[in-house]
């Protein structure tokens, strides 16, 4: 048995010990369970006591990450070396937000001097939008942003500009992700091509959604300002003379490197927009925070090293006690889009079944994650969270400090993000319903029905993260927090992280029942496909 | 052994024979699966053929419908009797949505009249505010109407605006819904308390973030229009003496019955900012589309009932094969609002761990469910779909004619949802990717390693649901659809679908955490709640 093996083992094992023991009562047999499972990192408060370990279990959790070499795999990616071997590539976001003067490598070829040319460049471009000093064809200031992108160009941009948006915008920023044209045509609505900014994401410049709503906005730009339409053209690619040759000027072409995946490139140019909707020095502040998490990621113990201990106390639940769903509920509307940003970043860094030297992996590897922002969600899927047949632990994120808006609204929101961790952990017993209910009166055979009916399990556990205000660094930090959570959980689970080829197959056959649907005959599917296509070119 | 139990048995040792089992390979042994597993209800076409049972399982699960007594609780739902027997009430959406001239009674009690009047009420509000003969306090037309509601009183409102919004609307109708003030804030951005209706939604008119919310806006109003603001306000609750004690004009109050839950509301006067903003024919339309529904789902024998099949697709993917989540990827960025509706629908009403006499349940109930609109899905959660350890269901909607934009696009979209569906079920064998890549020249011990992690083990069962075109009817016929899906599975469970015990305790807990917060000594809590709370004071 190696090392690894035999500290998956001991901490499968804990677990087992873990199984229907009660998580509050870990607080009395451990008088510092609050401090010693509470970390501080890159402004955040992270606080882990409501999760079903022990102290003892956490203590074998942390020698199960060094038995699997997390720091030295952490290392190796910062240091940008072949950490994505599938596709041959390092793995750098880390030096897109790395402070100026810093010397990253990828597979030993410097980067961090292109970064910082971008960076320049992302600065300069945003703000001669900003200032009017770069105008539209007419001479229009440009007072919109439509940024196209699909997947991680779309989800990071979109969750930066929900949770930083000013009210009132000097330049609105609108998305379009979709192949479906019902988004594009929505996103269209009220702007005008004269003052309209188009910046198309994609790192090959080839991706089906992209190149679709790229043309469709390609077109309204030239029916509305002719041939000087594709002066309002941006690109962000890897690919520059493809996008070029589609039309984006020269000079508005930012680069993009082969060692930044999807999933992490709000931090590139992909950020674009966002740098010229919320302004440079927002975008800066960003990186800022996001790079003081990196700085605690390298450099804190595994025992307080937050991203670490995140990932562990997801790995004791996911894998000790089989626990296949995470739920993440931020108390704050403007990180509504924060749970679907993670689900992409989990779910399609992990969601592997094969290990990075192509074996069947050991034990499960990425847990579903689903969430909307709380309140709302107490109104819709809590119910399954307090009463449910499943155990699903939840990723609570408060801000302390309000936005916008009645103070008091935000001291209820608080109120309820902390009761419903305190709700989900101790339950109500059946016995104190009971009593309640007699109390009342009610007919005994009735209280016999009801009582378990509005009595609570609890023992059900949750990470409490709290921000103090909202501000770009404060959020850079938490998405830069569970990135590296992400990649800490794949060196547990000893996949990469950094590739997707689940990805692949739906577009090669989605392109093959494009020909079919097109007309002639259709290729050989499975009775069912073959009935959907005849069904649809009727 | 009772009949249901057996029959439980009987299903569950069938899955157990489809563990393993080639989906594709059905199709070979069953000549005639995809029409036997094929359903017409109500406009729509449901394909359940890739789904993991065989003509066999599907009897076996058939019987167990019958053993349960789905037919008898449908028609005791209908006929309104004590249906959520822990709350005393009878569950009647249906009536909401039933033809003119339809009889049914809420215990004994009729309900149709009082639901006419209320329907023809809402259609003369709707009218008058759009025609313009009822105006604002100055005298202005009303031009937006604000939603404010929580949970069902929300989301079901909200999915049926943006599935059938016009890109331009003659009336913009906004949502707010969380306590937390950043929403409410940015809905009232631009909107002018002259021109905008402001409509309540609570049952009780004293849910915290409805109120909170109702409160700022009536403040907002009244700034804007001194006491005439009021006048602006409208109402939806089953308390409309409180309704008016808050300042509704008592003519501005609509009525909802205690036999309507919150998650089957949109049919009732919930829905009026709906037929406010998109006409009063287009939210009759929905309630026909429902009602057809409803009529397939009284009518139709078991084998062919589509909220019946569906439901029992499943259970024996929940129950049979162990599998507690399920996704939903509507290919239209309209239904993608659809997802968070019916995690609300199913994880509210079956979250359920005892039965409705109280006794633990036998099996585990609702599963968690996630989604997000195709294509944008595939470039998120799709890799753990295809390639991750867990076997994850997925519910495919999607819509064969075009709404608005580039028609090729929209058979691009349905290429994508056809082909995920392919994939998911057909999978690529190892073998072939070896060729391919030996045929690219790969060295040996690249493609061992390599290989593994680009085949795709397929088997993964999806149900296909394809609609004509997103017409309100065809959106209403929809969500019936789930709503019966979800009252079939809790009967088959054995649990009351229509209460939420489960959401009482954190109200309970937030109500003492505020006054915690407010000041004073903090009430004896948790080491970790005490710490937050302390946190969140300073």
């Amino acid at each position: 048995m190696t090392d690894l093996s035999a500290a998956w083992s001991r901490l499968e094992a804990a677990a087992k010990g873990a199984e229907g023991r009660s998580i509050a009562g870990l607080f009395e047999a451990e008088p510092d369970r609050v401090p010693s499972m509470s970390f501080e990192a890159a402004g955040l408060h992270i606080d882990l006591s409501k999760q079903p370990w022990s102290a003892a279990d956490r203590a074998l959790a942390v020698e199960l990450a060094r038995a699997a070499g997390v720091e030295g795999a952490r290392d190796r990616l910062f240091a940008g070396e072949e950490v994505n071997a599938s596709e041959h590539r390092a793995v750098l976001h880390p030096a897109l937000r790395a402070p100026a003067g810093s010397r990253f490598a990828a597979l030993g070829a410097p980067v961090s001097g292109a970064v910082e040319e971008t960076r320049a460049a992302i600065r300069a471009f945003a703000e001669a939008v900003r200032s009017g000093t770069r105008r539209g064809a007419t001479g229009e200031r440009f007072t919109a942003v439509l940024h196209i992108g699909i997947g991680g160009s779309d989800l990071g941009p979109r969750l930066v500009w929900e949770a930083l948006r000013p009210l009132v915008p000097d330049l609105d920023l609108r998305f379009a992700a979709n192949v479906d044209p019902a988004e594009l045509a929505l996103a269209l609505q009220g702007l005008d091509p004269a003052s309209t900014l188009v910046v198309v994401v994609s790192k090959t410049f080839t991706t089906l959604e992209t190149l679709s709503n790229a043309e469709a906005a390609r077109a309204w730009l030239r029916a509305g300002l002719g041939d000087a339409g594709d002066s309002h053209l941006v690109a962000v690619s890897a690919a520059p003379d493809v996008a070029q040759a589609f039309g984006v000027p020269a000079a508005q072409v930012f680069a993009f490197w082969d060692w930044v995946g999807g999933r992490y490139s709000l931090w590139s140019a992909v950020g674009l927009s966002c740098a010229v909707a919320l302004g440079p020095d927002a975008f800066e502040a960003l990186l800022a925070g996001a790079a003081a998490m990196d700085a605690h990621f390298v450099s804190a113990p595994l025992e307080t090293n937050a991203p670490v201990q995140l990932a562990l106390g997801h790995v004791f639940n996911r894998n000790g006690l089989g626990r296949p769903i995470r739920a993440v509920v931020p108390y704050a509307q403007r990180l509504r889009l924060f749970p679907p940003f993670l689900q992409q970043l989990e779910m399609e860094s992990n969601g592997k079944r094969v290990d990075a030297h192509g074996r069947p992996v050991a034990r499960p590897t990425a847990a579903s994650v689903f969430g909307d922002a709380g309140t709302n969600g107490q109104h819709a899927f809590f119910q399954l969270l307090h009463q449910g047949t499943d155990v699903i632990p939840v990723d609570i994120v408060a801000v302390r400090r309000a936005g916008e808006g009645d103070p008091r609204a935000q001291t209820k929101l608080l109120a309820n993000a902390v009761a419903q961790a305190e709700a989900l952990m101790v339950g109500r017993p059946e016995a104190e319903v009971r009593a309640e209910l007699e109390a009342k009166g009610l007919a005994p055979a009735e209280i016999e029905e009801l009582a378990p009916q509005r009595a609570f399990p609890g023992d059900r556990p949750s990470s409490f993260i709290l921000i103090d205000a909202l501000t770009p660094e404060a959020l850079g930090a938490l998405i830069a927090l569970y990135e590296h959570k992400t990649f800490v959980e794949g060196v547990l689970w000893g996949i990469n992280s950094f590739d997707q080829w689940g990805v692949e197959l739906g577009k090669t056959l989605a392109g093959r029942i494009l020909e079919d649907l097109g007309g002639g005959e259709a290729r050989l599917h499975d009775p069912s496909t073959a009935a959907l296509i005849e069904r649809l070119k009727r």
